[in-house]
């Protein structure tokens, strides 16, 4: 997402409690940083945190970390989740590329949502559902991997469904139009403005054994 | 698709000299009836034949049959090609579900345009893409087995990417707007009305190896 620069971003993500410093030192080791047992789930590219709040509020019994590379961007996301003091919730600040150094078959499921469309062609492997990232996931999740994206991007969209299913993912769940589906859903902030502008959101479930 | 009837529908049949009649007598034959070793395609469902008459015309080099379970559809598709004379083109009056005793192994891709969208959850047995038809189409398919949909049904499709995908087919291609998407496409006589009145046209490809 595009966003104004936030001032104090730095020392915004310095004096943040639930941001993860040094995220590599954990690698196998996440479940001792949340102190249990229950299954972690990343959000790759989590903006302003609005999605990854209410999930976290709503299942207390899962760990959720959110990803983002960008230090402004992540300010604007601690601002928003500091008051709500979820200890289920962590942030870092790393590039998704770098994932595999940081993560060892640990995550449960990854999300992403509203992720950069990279329209062009040769930007093509940049997309987070490209076989670049997807082979970066296989070696980060635990058991099954489940990956659940939300568009309103359609050639994103297109392209993430040929791309997961020749990596050996199956659709377990998909829609065309999310918001007339009845599913439960948490908005992000940028959904939120596509359901008042009556802008279709693709959904997908994906897993893989 | 619905028809008002068709007088002497049965008589149309009867003189038609490219109608298979007898499917079953050919199970594992079909190269003879076609007199050479070309790849055979199956329409199910083939409406009044425009699809089928088009790829005919532009790929003579591949054998089509078209399958229609309705008389009076059959008769009215048999009128559109009989002028044509297409060598490459035969049609039988089957129901999908008797596939299995028509043809062993001999099927190179199934096109499956617009068929019933069978909205109803206790009919979802009967869409063409359910699990009980993917099963008949694995006995008929002679080796890489290529399914290729078109649909204005937005469930329909959704629908068919979860079955496919759990059952082993991959999605090489798609397109939630075929008609936008620079992409070579016979129309059917449904999708050029839909492409009149600026209905989404859903494309995919599938293959299962």
């Amino acid at each position: 997402m595009r966003l104004r620069n936030v001032k104090n971003a730095q020392e915004i993500l310095d004096s943040c409690a639930f941001l993860i410093k040094n995220p590599k030192e954990y690698k196998g080791k996440y479940k001792d940083l949340f102190a249990n047992n229950n299954p972690i789930c990343l959000e790759i590219g989590m903006g302003k945190g609005d999605f990854i709040k209410q999930m976290a509020q709503n299942y207390p019994n899962i760990n959720f970390i959110g990803v983002e590379k960008m230090t402004s961007i992540l300010a604007r996301a601690i601002q928003n989740l500091t008051p709500c003091h979820l200890p289920n919730v962590k942030v870092m600040r790393v590039d998704a590329l770098e994932l595999q150094q940081i993560f060892s078959c640990e995550i449960s499921t990854i999300y992403l949502n509203f992720s950069d469309p990279w329209p062009k062609s040769r930007h093509a492997k940049r997309r987070l559902t490209s076989e670049i990232f997807l082979n970066i996931y296989d070696d980060i999740f635990k058991d099954t991997k489940t990956i659940i994206q939300k568009t309103d991007n359609v050639p994103l969209f297109e392209s993430s469904i040929i791309s997961l299913t020749n990596h050996g993912y199956k659709i377990e769940d998909i829609s065309l139009d999310l918001h007339q589906t009845p599913k439960e859903n948490y908005m992000t902030e940028y959904e939120k403005k596509f359901a008042k502008e009556n802008i279709k959101i693709n959904y997908l479930k994906a897993t893989k054994k």
